[in-house]
């Protein structure tokens, strides 16, 4: 299975914040970000992997400033590293200034998709090859973060963390 | 500020699983849950609270089993502990088995809110007491997370996460 | 087939009134409502017969006070009785004050659902038994309820609505 | 006050059952249908009133015969009569076969409406004039379902429901 | 294939404008009206033709003055003329004044609609008679329009746009 | 007021076509589609005029093949040139192949987009400078369609249509 490039799975999706996904601050509600954060890092999966992928776990997403009604959001994906049939992708989101245009970082997460076939049995995927020096560090950072999921699932012995540990001592 | 008990934070939600809210597989899309989980967590951390609740972060959701178009699914959630004005909220998503009704849960996550006044200003939430070893169990693993959180966000040292390091030792 | 309690029939939802639920007014609309109450009762009557459900009719229902935007509402439906293949559901929905969480009953109806197989050919349903008073008094009511509406669709001759009688002498 | 035909207030909503709509057999669903009915016989009650009009309670909703995925239904909405502030509307919803485009009725049903002023306080409303027979016998027959609202509702003692107690003697 | 009038491919459709359909001036989105736009021409496609229509082309649509939050709009469509599989379609979309209720057409515009079998091949459409003036001259003016859309699709070349070249000279 | 290169109008939209977006056929309706060219299209608007923008005018969109649940769709679209305080803006959607991620030129329209200030008074907007050979034959076009729309409109004698004129000598 050929590889690809991270920079080929980047996907982006642009939305303006409408009055329903707004709570009664008027600003966007974190459920609905989280909606059109997992449907933007599925297109990356997908764009990986070509099949139909589902989402197997979120973690690590953070909410710093509000997003407010009539913002214009971008949404950027990539996947950073696959695992067999698992591929972890990063969404950043960034919010537009409206009267210079300059986009802001607003939100990080990580979401992690598994490829499955017709009858939804998982199938591996190919490898993701890394270009840049960012890429590159999300590539070594998932590692890490994979352990800390399977920990916290209780799938895997704090001890086994070999990479996690590192951050400890 | 009165303590509330965890019991009292207690937010119950049942949903059909309809068209819209499947993929091309038949099944309910992640994304989605992610939606509904957040209105259900922000329900227990106003009725905690009594205030405008914001999405600060999401941690741990896994997704296990598929959840099928036209499944009856319950959202259970409860604030595990706060932290001056961030509450930790755990919730449970349990599927219904079309003949026996018997629920089984299927997914788990911690959503992190924090209360604000009218102009989004952070301010303080009660203290939330535990009656059940369910609940202390959340009450004592949400610092572990809480020092995660905070590291993965580079906001603290892991050397001063006195707590997670015990996990490591 | 095996009776079931009323009380095993309960569902409950909770909402918040998002943007798109009001009316220019900002109170939640009544046909958003009556949406929700029949999600609402569809899942109570599914779990007393564990089959397909489909909405049949809905009599009395009553809008009293106006429901805000932002307001967390909760419905609850149960069985009061059943009928060969149809099933009476009361739904009331409460509204949470803000900052007290007193709940107050904010609406009354009542929905008849119909279980039907795969072809849509209706099929019988089990006996609902009764625990507490509320439950008694509702369950003596629905065959009036019944009735009026077999009345009131030209299905039955007043002269023959034995227990809708009573109440005119 | 200028009364209005009821003519006048008749308000037509042509719609496409689409997959959002539906149920897992496929059906519409008997909350959507009931979403539309309230805002088809919402705009009848503004047309009677040219005011804020709110729901105020429904009756008598009967639901014959399913409605399928991409069915095109026609709902047609009417003022039948009015007393000071409130309105009962009289809608039918009909469904449209694929091949004659022959038109069949597949629902009824009565909802009540109030106008309100912009703080939600009720206001007058013109009467309805009646010119056809159908219009004249709804007329009549608005005066009848009202007071069964009201003793159901506890607001009326069937004793006193004049017009009711003739159905029964 | 028995042609059909004019009139007997009207589709009426009325709605109020809701939270969710408006911008952050408060107004109708555009695109939402030409969603709305497109569902009410292929009620009128279908009636044309009984059989399964799908969107061909969109043109000369027009926003006048603004419509607001809360509005009644009511959108009009009729097939103007058929050519083979294909209908063109007038749609007219009208406000209606709060206080006097008077109707003003706010907007115009053609959609063009093609009749597909289950597998989506074209097929033929009747024709379609016209009985009052204004139908005839949007049946002169379909032709025209026609062969503009097909100009500006590259697909006839100016100097066989027989009927269009008489505007120019 | 400083010229904007084409460029820096461009806004990418990415979608997945899900349930509710398709009619029966399983294919994603038209109007839908209208809708999503209108927001991402509206986007481009405001980046060129950092403004308020609203929908002017629609034309020669065409529905060439048509597009599957489940598939994924790019939207781009670019300001092609400004005239006073509209633009014009061109969007194009492409399909991508679920084995080889080819993305396939689906659909064009043109759209015209009004700047306005917050009470909706329309306001100038800076030129579009044109970089690339397409982006020139783009800005050529404009004022022929805009002639064109004109006419249409009978804002415009077809004499008086000077660039227009030359495609029919």
């Amino acid at each position: 299975m050929e590889a690809k490039t991270a920079e080929s799975t980047k996907a982006i999706m642009t939305e303006i914040v409408l009055p329903n996904d707004t709570n009664t601050l008027g600003n966007l509600m974190g459920g609905r970000l989280l909606h059109l954060m997992d449907i933007c890092s599925a297109i990356s999966a997908h764009r990986c992997s070509k099949r139909m992928v589902v989402t197997a776990s979120v973690n690590n997403v953070s909410f710093a400033s509000p997003i407010k009604l009539g913002d214009i959001i971008t949404l950027e994906s990539k996947v950073t590293r696959t695992f067999n049939s698992s591929m972890e992708i990063l969404i950043q989101v960034f919010v537009e200034d409206h009267r210079t245009g300059k986009k802001t970082l607003s939100n990080n997460a990580y979401y992690t998709f598994v490829a499955v076939d017709q009858i939804g049995t998982p199938i591996e995927v190919p490898d993701v090859t890394q270009e840049t020096e960012a890429e590159k560090l999300q590539f070594e950072g998932a590692l890490r973060r994979r352990q800390l999921s399977l920990i916290l699932a209780g799938k895997m012995k704090a001890s086994d963390a070999t990479e996690l540990k590192k951050l400890f001592n």
